[in-house]
């Protein structure tokens, strides 16, 4: 079923929109031309024409000469150290684990160094290796460790012995006119067809699924292909195995379904995951982590059989999701940890390198990304890359433009989404989460959100619980507060009833749902609003949350207003959390510290959080302002006076110091059905250590108050203390933009067209 | 006394050495002839020749034409807004201290650019905003808020009176030719005499003392006296109030006794807290705050009364200061935090620049300056910012050379210490404190010691409770933790014994003492070594600490070996804590953590710890890992069976959440009285979150141990994982640099001169 739905869109593939290669036709076609010709060598990623191209520039192309001299200093010093080929034997993080990544790596540079330095040492290098890979692969047993799901030979688990072979098809193909005909059969027969059929034909729990692991299979079995002019294996990759019976029920180490329904291959990789804007379902971390596989395959299917036209594929959906990639960054370039992600990682990493290259090359060489690049300060070693640096030593670069965005989740962009509002070019950055599961990395925490301003987080999403490639933590591996902690729901800036997480913590139940976006709004710079809705986390209970980022002239600096309104069959307690970061500067009320510190709860993440303070008696309003890295934040959230707002930190129940001791202020209501939680977080000001000034420490929050609140309207007003007060009214049933309203509240009227009205 | 022994150095100043002046005789000629005649104004900070050099060379000089530009800016946007005149009411970060303050900065601006730029507006401003100063004053009470010793008028301590008149002062200067003779009148009788009057003769127990508050009353009266040419206010100024009989038992907010031995005046202050080496007593973050009125008064004495060769004092102390005060900073410039510092107070504050400046100025034109001046980016607008503009513009810069240096503590240099062992360029820097109590904001951590790699703390000293000028936090100033914890010798690292601090935290018993400097040795880059003694601690105990900062090829990146040696003639409690930021990375040993965290004790700070986890049983060697901000750092100390390795965390009796929640990993032995404590603390690696790639995130260290500890001597080998074994003896009685040692231990003799021996 795969290959006709595939075939069918090949068809009907229409070259338009953004991504379109339709005003570089000439390029392309010279581009098809030249590199239609299978046996001329390389032609995988590096073309011959291309080689002849980058050979014509070299010495006046900046960026990519730097990048070549990094490269050459590089494995210049591996080729003095000589060939290291231990027996596999660790796992991530581990010696022999870090070496053979290391050899896959240094051998895909030493083959693009050979073609565009010509310099046959760098062919010798990458021949004696792969000979030494072949004598030993011809007889290695499965990886001893044991934990993956899917064992591989080189590595413990398949998903880095297929990053291996993506990266080492490509040296192959660098050096396969340099190599005789014995040795390219020695190489295939013994090392390369076998290493592709095991992670494959004898992995398919591993091979044939929608995953990100079977993308870097996929690719690596297809890009050997390619090179090996092995159709049969071209077919694999893009199709799956045919008559792969996988059980629908099996699951991977992260709980994942292997393969709950059939689907298979690259193709169908590129069609699950990604929504139509891009969005890829797992969340930017993995996104990163795929986009090399699917971005590299891509670029090696355009150049050795252009007549896919895979970079249209599904509406260019391929250069769509490097756009939606860029987007999902704070300021610094850092990716948002949605779902398990680990934090730091960013859009300079070299997996974006390849994927802002490629789409500016196959793409509409889009400027802003040639600003990205220039971040990046280093490119392809390819055709992609002297793209790039032709166009920065013409000084075309401008600035990436980073906007309000809404990024639809689910293979036809119909399961919810992710959606980033920004404010004053980033200052302030809402992003709120109302998306699928997210496959096996997915967290329970549906209409989430976390908050970042120019330079750090404001409130967290507190990511995975991993040090990835840290041996010492658990092997580099996921820690098993991972699931404890960090997916759970009350890990997140969300609500969490009765001290249980969305759908129960059950993937399989979470797995069938996602939240439905209300409206998304963000023409109007002064109110930028997100609502979506969500029915099926808590059965009984209908979740709408409605935050706008509000940057009004009237009240200074943007913030963030968050209505969470909450109906219910039963009465519940609400747990309302929001992860700061920092020092407790100030609270407008009361509260009581225990002498020694106990767990919150006993189970579904409570059991990890200690209670470090609780409020006493509340009045309308509870005002929160803590101070982080010398700046100043508040949050001011309406109360009732059985509310209580609690003081958390992270660090219960944590016997090997796994989590980070991250505190919260976490609002609490108990014994309620319908109610709404109201809060508005600034961060409003700053502090000079070296100065020692003070500046704007305060909040400009007056009070909140709900002003109306029924099943078709929530309006809340917003007093400041310079006594400004400003109405907002959001549509709860109807989220047309055309619709007219008329609200009448204590006398005077509200008319607008909409979803929403703020004045 | 104080005139007589002040009198008597001024005679036996001799220009020599570092800071002299001998090699700018002829400069120095020039100003002492244009300045000599008093008459002239300005001729306090500002002369009539330096305006005559500035006009000239203005727009050609480009970080004073940038500095001039940004206050012209600033002092603008203050005159559009008008004067503003609140009757005084407030603390530090309340409205009315936070604009008196404001005030007195912009009047010293404006007067500056009345004379820089020849624009009445800038004269009639400081003309308009004293005759308010004046209305208001003659008639103001005693500042409303009470918790002060020393209650001012404008603000609601002196220290902030004096504050307003060391700036106002030079204000007054500026535009004192621009006012008539009865305006002029009119303010010295109704504000600037009175006001000169009220911090010094109304109160004696804040003006007539050794204390960085009394500095800055000193200053203050006698610039206004030197501007007013009033002598009497000079004499008070520089030698304190005669016959001022202060009880010398009283005591500050601080605990610090007003005057006990009754010296008093701008040279006492001089005198007592700078000891030889230019360290002044209370630690770097009081210096940097004291630096201004001591410099700022000097230029003016320098320029007014060039006869007193106040830069040559006690052989030009006040020049060392600021060297010594650059060289207590870390890579970033940052001030170590010792004693009541706050953290991020650095090179870049004011008080620096005026510092710099001065210092190259009336000194020796040190180069080195001109790089810190370069990075402040700003200079003093007058004779000596213009010195340093030129030498900029001439390219004379030259990096500022941080090194290792012992700086004595004590007027005569013989109370201790702060030794400073800095490697590879502050890839690695010690700060090791041996010094006496540090007056009043002094903390109880006899040999206790910080360690800072590049750009982080790796082993913090706490530094001060308190939120330096935000008024949420106990009105911004000192915190009632700071006497509670941040003075407590647990906080620190140091040992505590039996659960008590240092001097039993008595200030009157710890201000009798110091600790004693054993031996420095900075000569050899691979081995640099400091060893200090305190016998007064802890009554019936001595302890000798040896700590040095290891540079070796032979075992790779440099590394800090700490020795505890304890002799007692009681059995104790022992407590080591190592206060580390981070997460948690790995143990060689087995711990186990409660389900509740209790505190670790009931008084002298171990009330402020939670007990997070407990070692269970220990081999010879307990190491411990730690990563933070993607760096890996060990800790390998060696401990006996019956040892416990605490993991402890701040924060426990904060109701207020006043403590940051920081971690240490404390090293107990129990019912022992002499021992030694051997550690060893590494920086070893880091980690990329863009790369996911751990390099070197293992500690180098096998094993530590004991080869010899007697009276005379101990001795350590360091094994190191690539086997290699290196012995450290230190002779623990006699340290002169020049005695031949032999020791033999198990059968090999060891022979060397010297203090120490490493192979």
């Amino acid at each position: 079923m795969n290959s006709k739905s595939a075939l069918t869109i090949f068809v009907f593939v229409i070259a338009v929109g953004f991504y379109s290669c339709n005003n570089d036709s000439q390029n392309t076609l010279d581009k098809t031309e030249q590199t239609n010709n299978s046996n001329a060598h390389p032609k995988l990623i590096l073309t011959a024409q291309g080689v002849k191209d980058i050979r014509a520039q070299l010495g006046t192309i900046p960026i990519f000469d730097k990048t070549l001299a990094t490269v050459k200093e590089e494995v210049d010093a591996e080729i003095a150290s000589g060939i290291h080929m231990p027996i596999p034997k660790d796992y991530s993080g581990g010696y022999s684990h870090d070496r053979h990544k290391r050899n896959f790596v240094v051998l895909q540079k030493a083959g693009v160094l050979y073609q565009i330095l010509d310099d046959e040492k760098y062919a010798k290098y990458v021949k004696d290796m792969l000979m030494q890979y072949e004598a030993m692969y011809k007889t290695l047993p499965v990886h001893p460790k044991t934990r993956s799901y899917a064992r591989g030979k080189l590595f413990w688990q398949c998903l880095n012995d297929s990053n291996w072979l993506a990266y080492v098809s490509q040296a192959y193909d660098c050096i396969y006119n340099y190599l005789s005909e014995d040795e390219r059969q020695q190489l295939e027969t013994n090392l390369f067809r076998p290493f592709a059929d095991y992670i494959s034909v004898e992995n398919p729990q591993f091979y044939n699924r929608v995953h990100n692991h079977s993308t870097w299979g996929n690719a690596a079995v297809g890009m050997i292909g390619l090179v090996m002019d092995d159709d049969e294996l071209v077919q694999r990759a893009l199709y799956g195995i045919k008559d792969a019976n996988l059980d629908a029920n099996a699951k991977d180490n992260d709980g994942g379904f292997i393969n709950k329904d059939g689907k298979a291959g690259f193709l169908a990789n590129l069609e699950e995951p990604f929504s139509p804007d891009g969005y890829y379902t797992e969340g930017p971390y993995y996104q990163r982590y795929a986009m090399y596989p699917f971005l590299i395959f891509g670029e090696a299917l355009q150049n050795v059989k252009p007549e896919l036209e895979i970079f249209k594929y599904k509406d260019s959906v391929l250069l769509k999701s490097v756009n939606a990639l860029l987007q999902l960054s704070d300021a610094k370039g850092n990716f948002f940890p949605l779902n398990d992600g680990q934090k730091g990682m960013s859009t300079k990493t070299n997996a974006l390198v390849s994927a802002v290259d490629i789409t500016y090359h196959f793409g509409n060489q889009d400027a802003g990304l040639l600003s990205v690049a220039k971040a990046q300060d280093k490119v392809m070693l390819d055709d992609t890359g002297l793209s790039v640096a032709l166009g920065l030593k013409e000084n075309k670069e401008e600035p990436f433009s980073k906007t309000s965005i809404n990024l639809s989740d689910g293979s036809d962009g119909d399961e919810g989404g992710v959606a980033i509002l920004r404010a004053k070019n980033e200052d302030l950055t809402l992003v709120f989460k109302y998306a699928a599961q997210g496959l096996s990395h997915g967290h329970y925490d549906k209409l989430s959100f976390s908050l970042y301003d120019k330079t750090d987080e404001v409130l967290q999403d507190y990511g995975l619980a991993r040090y990835v490639n840290i041996e010492q933590k658990g092997g580099g591996n996921y820690l098993k507060e991972n699931k404890t902690w960090a997916k759970q729901t009350i890990a997140h800036n969300t609500l969490t009833i009765n001290e249980t997480s969305h759908f129960n913590g059950k993937y399989d139940v979470g797995s069938q749902h996602h939240s439905v976006l209300h409206y998304f709004s963000s023409e109007d710079e002064t109110i930028q609003v997100v609502s979506a809705k969500e029915d099926n986390a808590y059965p009984g209970s209908e979740l709408l949350r409605t935050m706008a980022l509000i940057y009004d002239e009237d009240l200074g600096k943007p913030f963030i207003l968050d209505i969470m309104k909450v109906n219910s069959i039963t009465k519940n307690q609400y747990d309302l959390p929001f992860y700061y970061f920092g020092q407790v500067l100030s609270t407008n009320f009361e509260y009581e510290t225990p002498k020694t510190l106990n767990v919150l709860g006993s189970k579904n993440g409570f059991q990890h959080v200690y209670l470090e303070a609780k409020s006493k008696k509340l009045s309308n309003n509870g005002q929160f302002s803590w101070m982080h890295q010398n700046k100043f934040y508040s949050l001011t959230t309406i109360t009732n006076p059985n509310d209580e707002l609690l003081f958390t930190r992270i660090g219960a129940n944590d016997p090997d110091f796994n989590l980070r001791r991250d505190p919260a202020i976490q609002l609490r209501r108990k014994n309620t059905d319908n109610t709404v939680f109201v809060s508005v977080i600034e961060s409003h000001g700053n502090y000079s250590p070296v100065t020692e000034l003070a500046t704007n420490s305060r909040s400009e929050i007056k009070e909140l108050k709900v002003l109306l609140d029924t099943e078709d309207y929530t309006a809340i007003t917003i007093a400041t203390v310079n006594d400004k007060t400003k109405i907002f009214i959001t549509a709860n049933t109807n989220a047309s933009k055309k619709v007219k309203h008329a609200v009448e509240i204590n006398g005077t009227s509200y008319n607008w067209t909409g979803t929403h009205y703020y004045k």
